[in-house]
């Protein structure tokens, strides 16, 4: 009976032994579980996010890298990567300012121990569509309306008009009050279309980038060589506007 | 007997299988505590580490073409950004050098087959307040002292001076010893104002930038409209010096 | 015996006991074992990847700004940061273009409204040699041979040359069959020698970028003060062929 005595808590005590294993296998299991629940959660996506970053990180240079030379490379495309049809060197002309009058007073001859004489003109209209962007070298008319037509340097069907100003840090004064505001572009069917197709009325804002452009917002525009620029209002200053660059852009015809 | 035997082995056996769930119990909050730490301790903190460079590297190319955009922008400023107030095209003048003595060697006349003759004059003191940086587009003048006064595009306090050189890089010779180095900068009542007040004395660093800004360092200018310029040494050129563009900044008056 | 056979059965529960004990501890170094797997085999490696990253990351705007300051510097360096002993500003010249015929079409007068006369004349292969890249400002010749002869600044053992053409995407018909194709550069021993050295044989890739640099293919070039361009066919276009831009680099002799 002892031994059966043995035998009965023996088989009491299997079963904790068995427990005991059972508590251990399921406890490995459990960490097993809780390690892989650590690893398949939380490490392998943040290894993934690491990767993609590190793999970001090599390419980001060489990245930047073409950001910075596709940037540089606008900037030497004339700042804008599009035709200019009014430029002059391209064989743009101006026809006519329509009686525009220029504003003079700056025409004073300077001259430097006797070397040679500096004379200080009014630029001439052509200036605004030569590509030199020197403080200064605009065209200025008296008041704040004016006329400029454009024989451009071939027939197209224009699609957007760029003018560019002077930044205002570089002004003598830090503002450009001079600077047209409101001002409408027109295509002619010749230098002596008075009437002309209004192609769009758009405003220069003085506080925006120096240069901005304008899409055409005439629906239909036609095919034309000849662009009237007609300056409406300026940015508050009495006596003159300045006009440094206007560039007219479009598809070929 | 042997059942209370039992009984007894029993009691034995309890606190063993409580003592086995303690232990799981344990084993099972120290795993969980565990994996907290590993959680809160490690994942949590690396999360966010990575949180904030995947968004910073999202705003970065933002950030990135933010930077290149102002660095063009500088460049397209005239390179400084600022009012150059001694430029040509904006009003300004030379108005004496001072009797310094133009260097004269390449003054000699070309001819390409009967086209258009080419003179190469030594270039006159107005390319200094012209914004053209081409190599050679400089303004020489015998020795290694000599004077420039300009009258400004309008009365202002200076602030500021830069003088611009080419490239020792787009030089024949690779170096540029005819850089001015050691100069002063004045500032004259009027043109004939021979003593002025000395705004600041100032070192150009061959092996430095080409453009290379000075504050004025006189505590106390007064409102000019006349900067006198003295070249006082060059970089080792012993027969002349090149002077390529000086610009004035300030405030307005 | 009751007794002993408790006596008995605690030997039983005590290696128990100390199995307990055992899988306890087992389990606690498994747990840290695990902890520390997790630990050095995946948290540290990823902190370090992410402190790579962060740190990195805060040196890449560092940069990125001296890579912006390096390409600005570039183009500002005549876009080559080399020096262009063929530039006309610089001392060199235009010596012969041997009866190549300059292309004259654009050869007509316009005026503005009385104001100065416009004259558009082919320009001279003087613009060849100088910095000016605007659409139109290049030579012009009829045909697609031309042939031009530059006396350089100085002397110099020529190691490359560059080729610079307007991009396509600003000339009128977004195409650029005008550009010279195939050419050949020589070194002459002066301006009448007829034979000279030919120093490579090149083509100009229309739709590469527009500054093209072309390495002196000859092992053993001479040190030479005339080089000679001979455009030998151009991109398609058969009335002419335009130049914009040719520069000659190389070591001081």
């Amino acid at each position: 009976m002892m031994l059966r005595s043995e035998c009965r808590s023996t088989p009491d005590l299997l079963p904790t032994h068995h427990y005991i294993n059972h508590s251990v296998w399921l406890l490995v299991v459990l960490m097993l579980a809780s390690h892989y629940v650590i690893y398949s959660q939380y490490i392998l996506p943040m290894g993934a996010r690491i990767e993609k970053l590190e793999a970001s990180h090599d390419s980001c240079l060489k990245e930047v890298q073409r950001l910075i030379t596709d940037e540089i490379d606008v900037y030497d495309a004339d700042k804008t990567n599009s035709t200019d049809y009014a430029l002059e060197s391209s064989g743009a002309t101006i026809v006519t300012t329509r009686c525009t009058k220029s504003y003079l007073e700056k025409n004073i001859q300077y001259s430097i121990d006797g070397l040679l004489p500096v004379f200080f003109t009014s630029n001439s209209p052509r200036v605004v569509i030569q590509p030199s962007m020197t403080p200064g070298e605009c065209w200025s008319f008296a008041g704040s309306e004016g006329v400029l037509v454009v024989q451009l340097s071939r027939t197209i069907i224009p699609t957007a008009f760029t003018y560019e100003h002077i930044r205002k840090e570089l002004t003598p004064d830090l503002h450009i009050d001079s600077a047209p505001r409101h001002f409408r572009v027109k295509s002619l069917k010749d230098a002596n279309d008075r009437e002309g197709l209004l192609l769009g009325e758009y405003d220069y804002d003085k506080d925006g980038r120096p240069l901005q452009q304008f899409k055409v917002q005439n629906p239909n525009p036609v095919p034309t060589r000849f662009i009237e620029l007609l300056i409406q209002s300026n940015h508050g200053e009495l006596q003159y506007t300045c006009l440094y660059r206007f560039r007219v852009h479009g598809n070929k015809y």
